[in-house]
């Protein structure tokens, strides 16, 4: 526990640059004083920030770099001119290297996600990356995977991303053997996309260890939190993730609207302040901030881009505990783990796929 | 305008059953004074109801039946059992053999959806019937389909969809050219699935009569009603509008605690009690019933299963509204055409899916 953990950190990225990444590294640092900063960004920006922190300063090293991925940038177009220049290629490049034990960027998602693939590469098991979201619950939060890494997922991707999002669960909410969920729909006799029944059958199968697989759950238990882990594939978790978001904003709005519509609800609203401050930072997507790229050859946390410095720091405490906590040979581990099951048990169960009868037997075992 | 509309009610149906579904009727009756009802139902409990209502049983007729649908059994389950005895069967066979002009049930919606294909079957031109829900939005409503009537859809069925859910936009929003948008992900390179790109570009192309169409929509533009009308396949439809539901409830979750957690805040509560209230009715489910199944031949309103009376009288407003500006003629109609234009122009565009640089084109044009 004695080395200290060296962050690459993306300092031009997100909405507002170095004045949110260095007084985010100001207070990652002071939380946990074993650590050290590789800054990567304009250092005409950086420096003057900087030189009002010595306590970072003297933690740190700038990297400077001439160009930036900007927010609406497509991930082809980053790509192109950014390639080995940027800022975002600079960061993720040093932890290919093993100059930084992992990455943050507050950057375009999409360009994150082109550029960290090409750097870092996926591990041996995994086709293609995930991208974790903490969801907020009624019973605290939920890790929900893919939020739109890709799209489409086969039945052995979705087993993957269980078995990465458990791990992930197991360190970042210390939780031995987290429950982990399929997401679905609810009318019985459709239920589900073929990809989606065969991972419940393979997950049930092969009773992965640390990893307490509960079966499906629906739309509505993800504001629940029924299950720690829920899994789906990218193109549902993003309508999800983002439906919900919406869905937010949409009552806030209405809230705001209520509140200011006569006197007694106006006065009503000013006593409550407290309270009403007090939802708003629990509605905050800041409070939730940090989704990690999953599956990667390298750990890479993804800062909200309208993310404050508090929330700049929450992303990097993520990757802090995974680097603490091993989470990439764990995860490793995990995956050469299942893959040994499934060699094993659960290949007959992909083999009788499509007996008759199958399908029913399914839908008795979902609730 | 001067035959009165016919309505089958499946007055067993939903959480109270007669209940409900008799004041419903009351309702809808003085609303609409030019319909008749036909109650299919145990006219043990209906008569006591009907009783107290002379207009509506001088109105209406009662069709003793000895069963119902229960509301957690499977859909097979419901076709074995209640297969031309049931209440709910015995209404939609009503619609089918011209007797009542529309159905409406507030019963188990999976078993309405096996016995209304059963009974009306769906439309020549369409292979599986949708499931459209009202969507609470900033700006009013939107109509979203499919929200699990059947899982999985081709580009054509997305198309479909668009056209029926264009046509019901046009007759319950009194809009002409309703706009109309493809539910989709927001990362540029990977946007999209390949059924949902290909819909994309047969609605360009088809320019279509009276239909709007916008291009993609996020999962946060449902809340905010970006278009008229959003269409994506029934799977993820449910988990977007469930997870909105849930995301509705954990927040209502989440102001009780806060209004709760002092003194203040509990006499701001009290003060403003009225705007409270106001908000509490806009996040009611009842306040947005009556779903409506698309693509069949023939007109079923489902009711939410815990509706009150208003609610119920809302659900067969719509049919009313349905039949009096002849929906089924219209879809009919809009269907043929945009058939039609398929095989003329749409036909090309489908060819060349897989060119190079295909994806690139529809990407430009998403926003």
């Amino acid at each position: 526990m004695n080395t200290p953990v060296r962050i690459a950190l993306d300092a031009m990225g997100g909405d507002f640059g170095p004045n949110v990444v260095i007084p985010g590294a100001v207070l990652a640092l002071a939380r946990r004083p074993q650590t050290e900063y590789l800054l990567f960004g304009d250092s005409s920006q950086i420096e003057p920030l900087l030189a009002r922190h010595s306590e970072l300063a003297a933690h740190s090293r700038i990297i400077h770099t001439t160009s930036a991925v900007r927010m609406d940038e497509k991930p082809s177009q980053a790509l192109r001119h950014g390639r080995r220049t940027s800022s975002m290629w600079l960061a993720l490049d040093s932890v290919k290297k093993g100059e930084a034990d992992f990455a943050v960027s507050a950057g375009n998602t999409g360009a994150l996600m082109a550029m960290a693939k090409f750097t870092l590469r996926t591990m041996a098991q995994i086709e293609r990356p995930a991208l974790a979201a903490f969801w907020p619950t009624l019973r605290g939060e939920s890790i929900v995977l893919d939020v739109g890494a890709s799209i489409g997922a086969d039945a052995q991707h979705l087993v993957d991303l269980a078995i990465m999002g458990a791990a992930m669960a197991r360190i970042v909410f210390d939780i031995d053997s987290p429950s982990v969920a399929l997401l679905n729909v609810g009318v019985e006799e459709i239920k589900g996309i073929e990809e989606v029944k065969a991972a419940h059958r393979m997950l049930r199968e092969a009773a992965l260890p640390n990893l307490d697989y509960q079966g499906f759950v629906e739309g509505d238990d993800l504001g629940k939190g029924t299950a720690d882990v829920v899994v789906t594939e990218g193109f549902t978790g993003n309508i999800a993730l983002k439906t919900a978001e919406g869905t937010a904003k949409q009552i806030a709005s209405y809230l705001r609207a209520a509140m200011a519509r006569d006197v007694r609800s106006k006065i009503g609203y000013l006593l409550a302040r407290g309270a009403f401050e007090a939802l708003k930072k629990k509605l905050d997507p800041r409070s939730q901030n940090g989704a990690v790229f999953l599956g990667l050859d390298g750990i890479v946390i993804k800062s909200h881009g309208g993310a404050d410095a508090v929330g700049f720091a929450g992303a990097v405490e993520i990757g802090y505990e995974m680097i603490r906590n091993e989470f990439l040979d764990r995860i490793r581990h995990s995956l050469t783990l299942s893959q040994e099951r499934r060699m094993t048990s659960a290949a007959p169960a992909q083999l009788t796929e499509n007996e008759p009868g199958a399908g029913r037997t399914l839908s008795g075992l979902t609730k």
